[in-house]
């Protein structure tokens, strides 16, 4: 039996560190809340290289990487652009400082991932997505949810026409979360419902107006509980529910069409996506008067739900950056997803200061 | 053993037929949607003795008495006036209809208990408050949910304050309907919630303005998806979501409150009421940088789950209507509350018109 | 407007009381916990009509018809027995007494419905059997479940052998319940497992052997908690568990299949059946010894749920007693899978005085 | 701002290799399923220092380490046991292999921390604990389920007679797993109810007999359906079902006490815990019969929810190993819990090979 045998070969650890030399070398910028996340993406894939963790507070990034790592760590930004093994960097920094991040990485000839929302301005996210298009380098959007297997399932529906004409989208994501200090539940929460739409519409999510009502009932200076309404250019409705204050987690998204629904409910891992179909009943009112109008009822068909995998979506999104890096195709969330969805979120943001008038989008025709 | 034995008594079924005398004697009008809930609770019920019921359509009132009945049929509502072993009326009419057959019903004397909403505008809510008022006669909403266990218990947390400040309330009443052909999705489902907060409100429901939209995506040429939002006097706000189109059927009502949570989910008969306590964390981000805020967390805290009885709030609304019509006492659900609701209805109503306008409401001081 | 009209006519309620003349004629015996739905669903039923009810406390059964019918009520059974216009009884007393007012029944030449379990030992069902085959009458068993939707689909399922091999069988039936004086748990609840299985499995349910454990651990002199196992001719296991005891109810009922599962989950109105494909991974273990044998994954495949339709099943049941009756045909479940329900009730009693001993079931050739 | 600053300080990645000196020096043996998961945790805890991964396979173990880590791998057993740094290690091996690796580790003075179940026999897993007992070394098993917030509620709970006597318990522990080459499913699943219910029932667990049924359905050669029923000392019955082959997964587990129950749901993160006070209720049935006994109703009382944490069990698993290696006091999960989970299960294993009859369970007084 080998366990008890002496054929055993003694491993200098550090022999195995060290890229295999194909990989994509990154630098993730940002060891806060959502950077420790892309680190451990970058370390199970083998298709990036990761050199250093960058951060304002280097002891939190030598906190994240551990104490068994031969990853680099600093707090020195220009360190990381002037090293030349690094191709790419991933930006999980605060939203007001992506413009500048992204614009001195591009500058530097760097590949650019960066969290969402792509910046707090359409202003600073157009000039984001210009730099890159000059500079010709990936600008990509982390909308982490794009890349999971229910919204692949609801892309792949969708682009099918499965569900016929979409006439509503109603979505509630709140849970008991942290109060941010320095940015509302809209900018928190809603990027992610934004993204999603964007990639599932066919041409992208691209409402014609928008109405905003935030409340704020704890103090805490901004909204913390909201409701977005945004109206289609075909008229239907996309209705979003955010909140931090809600002691029941729910992450429901209902598509409505003239042939079928789907439900996503993401807190129930066993039947994430259903997909009924749609039955109709044309019931006669037991009733004398000739004049009363036929009831129309619509029943709930089959349901079905399909099977899906569990994989990690950030495990997706580092590989997709790598291969937008290396084939010069444009990922699937791309800057202009990006854009998108801040141009939403500057409309809410306007509503909200005029107490929920609904408020039109403009085109962004000069870069989409 | 009696099974076998001889010692039997052949009982006359009409022997037992009729009132014991104490009853208060009913009759109901309309044999539609609602009406037989009605006529099965008069029936289960020994304060009330229930004489006719009474529909355009006798042959309608006939099937829903059945077979084996002694109640009496009819198509002419002046008979069952001129009944005078009638002394109260049930109306479960279309809505149009209420205000004209209250009139005619107090004018006759009779006591009267309304289908929600009482009235289609506020001008015939006031009319039959104020003939009510009047001729010294009840006139009670069957606004039934406020007599289900669950809703009797959220009013008593509130009643005692156990809640802190509502802060904001988040109500989901959605499921496959039946598509009403003269009536829109906020007249058929909002009434439910609108009595419900105005039973449950210290003082009543009573916002300062409201905004709504509806959708239509079916063609049914009304709205059958709506989003309601009111801002209460406090900056509270309480949001609505009606619809008749969804495949899944949900009724959840969120009250967010300073102190705990109220969350009433009416489908789940095992745990319809969750009161969950509250928890705060106050957390500092680890960061170098001092200017960054103190970040917040709420937390859920402890949950308590109150056993409720299993009983039917219908057969508690034709008791209550026995009781105020013996008393002299103005029933829970008194025109009143119905006229508040409907004052809602109305501004829903307007904002619609208006895209969404937020509207105000105006006092009714005159008879409240 | 008909309502103001003046052209109504008055009903006297005596003009409609009476069959139409093809109905067939009934009695319901016992109006304890069950009779009750019997007669309701009667008197909706327009195959059949209902003349009496009888019970030995003749005041029971007045309370259960109510004031305002026309039913007769009597304590007399023979009265019943001699009303030529009665053609059928339903027999919804106490098990130890169906032995006894079936066979008096039958002699009297009427057809009889049997509420479940047929009799308490598979000697008196038997003469049960054998009684309405002399006498030439339809005895039929209320096995009300197996005529829900849900059980229909079963059946249709397992008809076209949809779910391959049948491996293994689960149910849980437990919720907090009536301590019945005089019957335990068994008795009580496993009567509606066996004739849902008896009823879906092709052939009826003929398991070869039974083990059976009970527990009484609140002092009610009889078992309150119980399992049991049988062990089908093909070694397929059907295990369920009974309870009286559970603070949550569950109604939950598994198959197994070689290609496909159904899970029944009876408190999930809103998707009672769930049927998943069942998938294959071979896996192998990532390790150097090649003696290490593969391993095989199954995994969830895509589910379907059909929709089904929320029909009252014991109207069901009465329609086909009716129609029975009146074509001669044997019922779903008659006399013949009641006693193959009773006869697993036997071998389970038997086997919990042998302390859980595997105890064979005997085949009832004779009558089969 | 210091993100364009030239502040930074480059960190070479090995400055900060290596422990600080009070660790636990450990190494992890086996790099299959489970070993990734110990490894992890050690990473995370700074308590212990992680210096070696072991595996026959040393591929299998690089792979697990990754390409960035500073830890030694080895496929040689015995340079552990030589490495003086390496004061204790945890063996995550086939259960075959755990008796000879954990015997060579304590004579080599080594402390051990075993993964479930402690050894494939009574007789080993008594010379385990005897063993280690000699050497005046730790040994632990990896229980992991006993450090969880839940569990830890239910012993406080237990301990506090909370609930009364317990009566019954009933767990179901199914989904569909890998359908493991060399154990059947009560060796692979039981241990984590058994290990539970040691840790939770004061004095551990020790029921008097136990019988047993399993079901192979699939023609894996052993096992993968379960079902074992086990009698205490006082009557009361713990009842487990485990399956490999349920296309739903179910965690849940029932103690079911006089005065209260515990609902133990794992795989509901809002709701794992709920505490149902019990009521009871007796009810006459109205009969006029005096002899019919009353019936008693045990009822649904309120339930509580208590908040836990969402802390990671393993993680406190190595820090218990860490504490009880430093302060010489037992861990939670100790060498004799370890032998009486073991006990349980090769008594099973006779029922099985005896069609389920109930089979007694020895004392193991010698070392307990």
């Amino acid at each position: 039996m080998v366990w008890s045998g002496r054929c055993g070969r003694v491993d200098n650890p550090l022999d195995h560190v060290g890229p295999a030399g194909h990989e994509v070398g990154v630098a993730v910028i940002g060891a806060g809340y959502w950077g420790p996340n892309l680190i451990r993406n970058f370390l199970g894939c083998d298709a990036t290289w990761l050199w250093t963790v960058c951060d304002r507070d280097a002891d939190r990034a030598r906190r994240v990487v551990g104490r068994y790592t031969s990853i680099r760590v600093t707090d020195d930004f220009e360190e990381v652009l002037h090293d030349p093994r690094i191709e790419a960097v991933a930006i999980a920094t605060p939203t007001s400082t992506h413009h500048e991040l992204a614009l001195r990485a591009l500058a530097a000839g760097k590949h650019v991932l960066i969290e969402k929302p792509l910046a707090p301005s359409v202003r600073e996210a157009e000039e984001i997505v210009q730099a890159a298009d000059q500079a010709n380098r990936v600008v990509m959007c982390d909308h982490t949810f794009c890349y999971t297997p229910a919204v692949e399932h609801i892309r792949k529906e969708l682009d099918a026409g499965a569900l016929g004409t979409i006439q509503y989208v109603d979505s509630v994501r709140i849970n008991l979360g942290i109060v941010q200090p320095d940015t509302n539940v809209f900018w928190d929460l809603l990027p992610h419902d934004l993204s999603i739409f964007d990639s599932v519409f066919p041409g992208g999510f691209k409402p014609s107006a928008v109405s905003a009502v935030g409340v704020d009932p704890i103090g805490a200076g901004h909204a913390c509980v909201g409701y977005v309404t945004m109206v289609m250019p075909d008229d239907a409705i996309v209705h979003v529910h955010v909140s931090w204050l809600s002691p029941v987690k729910m992450r429901t998204v209902v598509f409505g069409g003239s042939r079928r629904h789907i439900i996503w409910d993401d807190t129930d891992p066993a039947q994430r996506i259903s997909v009924y179909e749609r039955g109709i009943d044309i019931a006669r009112l037991r009733d004398s008067d000739d004049q009363r109008a036929r009831m129309v009822q619509y029943r709930t068909g089959d349901m079905y739900a399909p099977a899906l995998a569990e994989t990690e979506a950030l495990q997706r999104v580092v590989r997709e950056f790598a291969r937008s890096i290396r084939t010069g195709e444009a990922p699937l969330t791309d800057g202009r997803s990006g854009l998108r969805v801040v141009s939403v979120l500057e409309a809410v943001e306007q509503s909200i200061r005029n107490h929920g008038v609904l408020t039109p989008l403009h085109d962004h025709a000069s870069i989409s």
